[in-house]
């Protein structure tokens, strides 16, 4: 059981981390590959205080060694749910569940692209989790589309499950080789309920039937990832103390709004940790 | 004319400044001596990201370097008042009058201790400026009570006006030498009005009687530094974009509320020069 578990791994995160460590917190720090982000490509910043014209990549650096050598705890790995458990959250990374006596959400503002009839489809028959949902498939067709290597492991998965397993890469990424898993060439444009809660997959070629769809992207919305969390327009909701509606759950940086600076998200992340501190002395 | 005068030199008003310059705005920091602040003090902190076991004073110097070479620009004294006029407010500093689009408070959370019966005398008798109320008392008695140096520059503009200038150190400072001007050994332990509106200091020897009583010390507080201004109990009132209740006025660090760390101060101050170069292009 963790005290705090951040997610995401930019400067909002870090900061977090450090700040929580500072306060006596035990803390992990779970994301995905940071280079992926805007500020690791960033040429140079100039007003970020005290890192005149740094690189992106040399602020994360710094950032990074400096949480590490604080005792933050570092993990791979997208975060896809949350869900709250007594005084706790179970979060699950992966195929590996984690517990936590608070959550920082610190992904930053990258929204995934949905699909067209995608959201609306979520739980009747598309999902986002093969942890989750694979289990309802057990024998039966699917399809993985998959924007990212993440999906791979997850179509494995799934093979293990599912009578027939279909995987469409919807970026540039090494697709699973796996007799049991079939890899497409069509591009999906959209996607339909058919008869008899069958889930049409519309290409550029035609379409294919399935009994489920499961789509993975390295992004997830949060207010997917966590239900019931208050969103403002397509930021999550906070107060000056980077609280959300949730019990023990705070938000900092880009994904709890504008500016999307460096600094502010240094600010933010500091204090959502001094809040967790209080929260988790009273708790 | 300044698009943005900032009142304070700490982690939030250097932050402030540096991303204000990023933005195209004239930029000035108006204030007091830092090393008079806690922070210049520090030994070490850890939790400021970019920047691991710096001390206080070496973070400082940097910030300060960083501001100036993106062309902040500096000035040295202590904003007593500031007042709105037309679209521009006007800063009186020592006995100089700036002029600005727009203000970002952020001059710590320093709160002056007054004396008793001081607050409710304030413009019965009481003055925290000499240049604003000085001619009031010209050819009166009055009493410089004085917690800094700067109270030595006040005394001597108020001895070329007022028939009597008597000086009362609050703190150990160089006082004033002028024959105009007498030094007072006693402590002054309160404020009463007395007959004819005059004003009684209370020391530990007796009281004197004045028509005048001007105190001075290096911080002010904030509502009164700019009538009208919102307080959320000692600290000045923002919402999440470090807006206050008046209009193209911002309050960022220690004085917009906690926690008091630098990381928080230096997001604040980011934000708020956002908002200002928002509100200033569309002013």
């Amino acid at each position: 059981m963790h005290d705090l578990i951040i997610v995401g791994s930019g400067p909002a995160a870090l900061s977090c981390g450090m700040t929580a460590r500072k306060r006596n917190l035990t803390c992990l720090v779970v994301a995905n590959d940071a280079k992926s982000g805007w500020l690791y490509k960033a040429e140079q910043l100039d007003n970020y205080p005290g890192m005149p014209k740094v690189s992106g990549q040399k602020l994360l650096e710094v950032f990074r060694t400096q949480a590490e050598d604080l005792g933050v705890q570092f993990m791979g790995g997208v975060v896809r749910q949350i869900q709250p458990m007594g005084d706790a959250y179970m979060i699950l990374v992966g195929n590996e569940v984690l517990e936590s006596r608070a959550v920082a959400l610190a992904m930053g503002a990258a929204r995934p692209k949905l699909l067209p009839g995608e959201e609306e489809l979520i739980g009747r028959g598309v999902s986002w989790c093969g942890t989750c949902d694979g289990m309802f498939y057990r024998g039966k067709q699917v399809a993985v589309l998959s924007a990212w290597h993440g999906g791979v492991e997850e179509a494995l998965f799934l093979a293990g499950l599912a009578s027939r397993v279909d995987y469409y890469a919807l970026s540039a990424h090494t697709p699973p080789t796996d007799s049991r898993i079939k890899l497409r060439d069509e591009k999906p444009l959209r996607l339909e309920a058919a008869e008899n809660r069958r889930i049409a997959v519309v290409t550029d070629h035609g379409s294919e039937m399935y009994d489920g769809v499961f789509i993975f992207r390295p992004a997830v919305a949060p207010d997917r990832m966590l239900p019931g969390l208050n969103l403002d327009g397509s930021f999550v909701a906070v107060d000056r103390a980077m609280r959300t509606n949730l019990p023990r759950v705070y938000a900092c940086g880009d994904c709890a709004g504008l500016p999307l600076q460096v600094a502010k998200a240094v600010g933010e992340g500091n204090i959502a940790a001094i809040s967790c501190a209080e929260d988790l002395a009273h708790a």
